[in-house]
């Protein structure tokens, strides 16, 4: 089967790779028809996160089940099935916790011995807890938003929740890329009344205004900081959504938040540290982290069905398989917010 | 008057001060009947905080109003009353928010025009918001009960809330000074199943255990967290209560979380940066800071004054105020868990 395989700093490449095959009963083999690429890729693909060469790309994925292992019994052949970003057992202290995302015997797509998302075929282990079932006769058109539940969607859900957001929230979003957008929808589904979401770039406003955003800040730093606290009688926002990872966001964070205010964090930290002097002064709570998946997926769906949550428009671009480093790029230049692959 | 004052490194001295008077429509004049030592009056007495010299010391104080201002309505002269380690406005949106101890117009004891809690008399600032009164005819034997909602016991109530001790949790508090007995205390009330307490002193970790304290952990650092993972199955506590505030004990909290857990801060931090990646990859919150001991005192005081909460036994020492050089010394030897300071 073809699939993606990072070679080197900005070398992403589609290559002939082994089919998968089952290993454990517990495993199934899913024909990936919805992937894509996100913005936790990219710091493989700018070196500024270490990899190994010749690592499998990609950890969102939506396909068909093939093959199922003798020990599974709620997925079949034939299902259509979304799969969280990672995979994990359902049955651990962690699993049984809800925080599937730290599951005792789970693991990520593309290390070890699990191929990547951005590819033709992909073997699952634990696929009764790690897939989710995608109600037979669903409209393909849904299937772009159905494959945001393996990521965005419920990662910026869980920044939304961890802050506490809640109907009248005054909140802050810190990111634009596919997750901070999705935080924005979040939010909105929470009863947010008014959602300050730090932009530059038109195309990103837009569909943030589309997703419920009601204040779009152009400034940066401590400039679209003091921005937003001018524009909130200096109170600051009771829920912040970090949605990027880095000192400088953390910095924005910290200093949007109101007296008693949370952060909540799904951003990939990067070397970033926390003063808890300023956070203790100022009784700034700061909860979240990988997001548990898993956890998510089944209370959201019904409304993605439903068209009531629609997050597709974070896709912008559409390429097939062959053309994946084509996607990378795009997103790399920010000329795209999300790039959706096709096999 | 006489009033504690700190010349320099452990030196205290009690002095003769001027009389407090009235300075603000909005002012109380309270003559203290009871007092005590804290452990963050050490940090100063240390010198590992920094102070000017000739600070008046003492943030914790009930007493019996005697004078005041014309704006005062709700307090009158006679009455018993107990005040928050800080004093605050009740208006402003951190009021508003219930976070008092964030108060934009707010101050502490001992800085910059008022009095400090060990003395005879002090000026009370907006004291509508921040003396609540002790019903008339409550019994004497009570007082310093009362006097702990002043401080370690509605801190370490703090801890427990912001680390979202409920029914049936699993609960390790860091520090057995009265703050951290104060917070079994708490989660002793809140319902906790379970509470670790790091104590190696046995005055202490017999209040811990009066408290509620389920297993007492001799063992600090790295080798208590193993004993509590151990002591769990591995999978570490849904609660841990930091009621120190240094880099050391902060580790241990981040050690002995479970995925998804929360750290509860309320411990005074000092110089302490906190990884942000260890608590993403476990999904580990932290929230806390200042106690709102404002928010919570009418909450707790019906439960002091029945007698159904009782955290008075943190005082194993009491003192008249003449003799609080001596006070300072047996809490910073660690022979006094907290000293009842009486002018």
């Amino acid at each position: 089967m073809k699939a993606g395989v990072l070679f080197g700093t900005y070398d992403v490449q589609v290559r002939d790779v082994p089919d998968p095959v089952l290993l454990a009963p517990t495993d199934a083999i899913v024909k990936i028809t919805y992937s894509c690429i996100c913005g936790s890729d990219l710091w493989f693909y700018r070196g500024l996160s270490p990899f190994e060469e010749g690592r499998r790309t990609g950890h969102e994925l939506l396909g068909v089940v093939e093959e199922v292992g003798a020990d599974v019994k709620k997925i079949k052949k034939g299902d259509t099935v979304v799969a969280p970003f990672s995979w994990f057992d359902g049955t651990c202290p962690a699993c049984q916790n809800g925080i599937t995302s730290v599951c005792w015997n789970g693991g990520s797509w593309g290390f070890g011995d699990t191929d990547g998302g951005q590819g033709e075929i992909t073997r699952v282990p634990f696929a009764d807890a790690s897939l989710f079932l995608v109600p037979p006769g669903t409209d393909e058109k849904l299937m772009p938003a159905l494959l945001t539940l393996s990521d965005v969607m419920c990662t910026g859900y869980h920044a939304a929740v961890s802050a506490g957001v809640k109907k009248s929230s005054i909140v802050a979003v810190i990111g634009d890329g596919a997750v901070g957008l999705c935080a924005v929808l979040a939010s909105k589904r929470l009863g947010a009344e008014r959602i300050f979401l730090f932009s530059q770039k038109e195309a990103r406003q837009n569909v943030g205004r589309q997703f419920g955003a009601t204040d779009i800040i152009a400034e940066r730093g401590e400039e679209g900081v003091a921005n937003v606290k001018r524009m909130t009688d200096n109170i600051g926002v009771e829920a912040v959504l970090e949605c990027v990872g880095t000192q400088h966001s953390w910095d924005m964070a910290l200093g949007l938040c109101r007296a008693g205010g949370r952060v909540g964090y799904v951003g990939v930290p990067h070397d970033v540290m926390l003063d808890i002097t300023r956070m203790f002064r100022q009784n700034i709570g700061v909860v979240g982290g990988v997001a548990p998946v898993g956890a998510y997926i089944s209370g959201l769906m019904p409304d993605v069905l439903s068209g009531k949550l629609d997050p597709s428009p974070v896709f912008d671009l559409a390429l097939p398989l062959s053309e994946l480093a084509k996607g990378y790029e795009a997103m790399d230049k920010r000329e795209a917010i999300k790039v959706l692959i096709r096999p």
